[in-house]
């Protein structure tokens, strides 16, 4: 994916109770993992996830796609490399690639597709996807 | 313990993700098999731990004790056996015990003290321990 | 899908750590369920996911794709429908779904492609596999 | 606790999907929190809990005590502090305090009890518990 530009870097290590019986990285973590980095990205661009809750916004993904491509072990650091573009009206798809560090071998990569729900319906409020338009035009 | 009674059963199975590399089942995951365990109880006694949130009134572990004794493997099947009594004006204790299956080898011990908020105030509402109390006589 | 016969079933119901703050199940959770899902069908032909882990045969999650249709909530019971296909020399397919009880409102459909490594290197045992294409034939 | 030396501190910061439906971490994730900090702990010193379960050698918890003081919530940042003293001839204990940063309000305090197996059986490797001595004495 030349000339890609990841929008967002997180740095996490991964911690024991994450692995399981297999002495890897449980499948469903690497979501845990994506989400995180997600959320972060969202409040270093002043939207809070919790906060929108509260208000009864709601960021959902509806599809996510996940290839994966080598385990994470106890002790490895890695880095989450997320971008975004809009899908539509709706819904903007959110580009992530984990990394292991410092070797940068491909560890999973996804494709997170979110909507926004609005006391419970279908909505691309101004404030949110304002904020969405901004980051995918940076790109 | 001789002569205990215990007010409720719950029977659940290992599921393979909640074993840690180690093998068996990570040290947190009993306090979920415990919080289920109870909240089943809450439920079937009608209290319903989400709509009393949803209404201000939130049930919190105040303080948790327990004794590892045997550990949970993949395919184990067990019961948590829980027992209610009040202790003092704004508190109850909740003792439990998991028991693996069909061999009852005790798996863990607990006490879980377990207090009341509303609106974030400790606090006892009748509705609430009343139906603790009755829990509790019935011993 | 008329007339897709899904060849194992497996029922559960929400548990409330598994609910996040949206008050709804986490989307890696789904994950869990789908895995758990999987592990029980294994179990049920006959192959331990852990006993085969201890062999050195490790069945891996390549790739998820997973449609996230409707939120699964606090109490709520669900039934997991799985099937599987061949594809390839290495990999199988399992489509997985999750109904909602006893409603069977669709909450979550996944794709889920599936290898087998023999001390980590990419392989097809016979006594894996074989068990596998019986299952698909049966289909 | 005047006068009490934190032998061990790890920084962390609450991901949104350890909150569960009341807005607040669940209960059973501290103990997540408190097991990461002691294996980051046991990493620093060079002893590593995968590798010494691949050699039959497990540390084990035996019992904990954890008391709830106040609750970490989204976007919270926290620190961990870890003490550790020998009791008895076969095991350790490991007090730990979690407390919120910047304003170090105390959000839990817990006592770990651990024992070590090697292949199963209760026991106290030099090459474990001479590290263990070590840091008890630095006290």
């Amino acid at each position: 994916m030349a000339g890609e530009i990841h929008q967002h870097e997180t740095e996490l290590e991964v911690r024991d109770y994450e692995c399981d019986l297999q002495g890897v990285v449980n499948n469903a973590v690497y979501l845990h993992y994506l989400e995180h980095a997600r959320h972060r990205w969202l409040e270093a661009v002043g939207l809070d996830f919790a906060a929108l809750h509260a208000r009864g916004i709601d960021l959902v993904a509806v599809r996510i796609e996940i290839d994966y491509k080598h385990p994470l072990r106890s002790h490895d650091r890695f880095v989450v490399r997320s971008s975004l573009r809009r899908e539509g009206r709706l819904r903007i798809v959110i580009d992530q690639a984990i990394d292991r560090l410092p070797d940068n071998r491909l560890v999973a990569r996804a494709k997170v597709v979110v909507a926004c729900l609005e006391q419970g319906r279908p909505s691309a409020p101004q404030e949110v996807f304002g904020v969405f338009d901004r980051l995918a035009r940076a790109e």
